[in-house]
């Protein structure tokens, strides 16, 4: 991937992102073929990045999944993680709040589960909901939400300016791609359990999640924490495009996570001596 | 108090806070005798609010106590708390960071601790101490304790957004005053469990100490999330003034908890009354 694709999909800071413009079928002149041939060394890159992140431990990086219903937030993560070490990944889903959790201001039951040093966590679902489906069902009245943007582009300051990396996709489908998906859940027996009873229900509100959407991207989309649309009817090109965008961010910090891992080295091995001479 | 009191000792947003200038024996004309004889009223309003606060389940109170080695935090604690039902109040204490804290940004362990809906939490020491004794200590570098103001700033517009009424108190000693407690606990074997052994040497960065208080107060005072400097030389003078900081803060919410209450007693009534009848 170029780096004019991985431009192309991220929301520049202080800008209008309008989804209806933006194609989710789009290619960007790649093929099946293509990214298959990628596929080996994307997944060795990954793998080697992330086993860098965490022997070092200087950051952590924080992935951040929304999509509407059936867009593919779950097999992304099974995909573009498949090469990766599973103890250093952390998968946290955001469902419906708790009780205990609603006691406390929306960016508590958040907070708690980001990263430490040294690990790649993955939200699947955010507090970004908190300004979707509680603005979309009315769960809050606009001045509570409209609050919300700010405190959230603060939080991820927060975040970010404690050597977080994070990285927020939104899972772009067409509302076409959404119908055939939900087509294909109710007829095959295999897949019918992730059809949920208000899964068709959700799809009236399509237009109002798409306003939402909108306006979440473009008011939390900063330079510490880019927005990048993903187009996401292609479930090959999606992966695809995710997994480079990870690797592609993460890349720089290469250099500075070896350099830490030698510093490392060096210090237990002068301990190792030091104890073989019994000077310790 | 009247609430000529209240006002002197807030810290104004967008001011400077000059520490020296303000008197840690100050005792606004009052005498222990005046104070011996408010007591009664102000434990009984004090248990009445906090009942409310607990009962009604609208908004939290978080109070937040800062002040040098020997300031007071625990008496302060301990003698404002006295009338107050346990059920509905939690004590946190922030002590040295763990190594798994560490591995977070500095707001993660303060934020799992914030109190719910109907709860009175109280942060002995807080995230101030990252701007505080980290700064003093240089246990991170300027670039990065400068950050966290803004950090704390938006935090706790997060906090006072969802409902959270913020109080924050610097217990404000003298150096001399400083000196005598330390003796104090030197020579009472009762009290020399209280004396650590880096409090001497603590006392020696006592300008620097100042000096970051005075940023801190400055830099993270504001509408939403007032400082107050107790002046606390006289212990009975101090836990006159909390008491009555906390008390008139939240006087005014008293007729919207006591509303809501009904509201909650007669929906209770009704689904009673329902369930007697047979009909629910």
């Amino acid at each position: 991937m170029s780096s004019g694709i991985l431009e192309s999909i991220r929301v520049p800071a202080d800008s209008r992102v309008k989804l209806l413009d933006r194609n989710a079928g789009q290619t960007f002149g790649l093929t099946r073929e293509d990214v298959a041939a990628a596929l080996p060394d994307l997944r060795t890159e990954l793998a080697d990045l992330q086993e860098l992140l965490y022997a070092a431990g200087t950051h952590s990086v924080l992935v951040v999944l929304q999509g509407m219903d059936t867009s593919g937030k779950d097999g992304t993560i099974r995909n573009v993680m498949e090469p990766v070490n599973p103890i250093g990944v952390t998968v946290t889903p955001f469902k419906v709040p708790t009780k205990k959790e609603l006691a406390h201001d929306f960016l508590w039951r958040v907070h708690r589960e980001t990263p430490p040093l040294g690990m790649l966590g993955i939200f699947n679902r955010s507090h970004y909901e908190d300004v979707l489906i509680v603005r979309v069902h009315g769960l809050a009245p606009p001045a509570v939400w409209r609050k919300r943007y700010r405190h959230i582009v603060e939080f991820e300051r927060v975040l970010t300016d404690s050597n977080t990396i994070l990285l927020k996709f939104f899972l772009h489908i067409s509302k076409a791609e959404q119908e055939e998906r939900l087509l294909d859940r109710e007829a095959d027996v295999n897949k019918a359990w992730k059809l949920a009873v208000g899964d068709w229900k959700e799809r009236e509100h399509w237009r109002d999640y798409i306003r939402a959407y909108e306006d979440a991207l473009s008011e939390t989309s900063t330079s510490h924490a880019p927005w990048h649309v993903i187009p996401a009817d292609r479930k090959w090109l999606r992966d695809h495009v995710v997994s480079r965008a990870i690797i592609e961010t993460l890349r720089p910090y290469r250099k500075g996570w070896t350099v830490k891992l030698e510093k490392i080295g060096e210090s237990a091995k002068l301990e190792l001596d030091a104890f073989r001479k019994g000077v310790r």
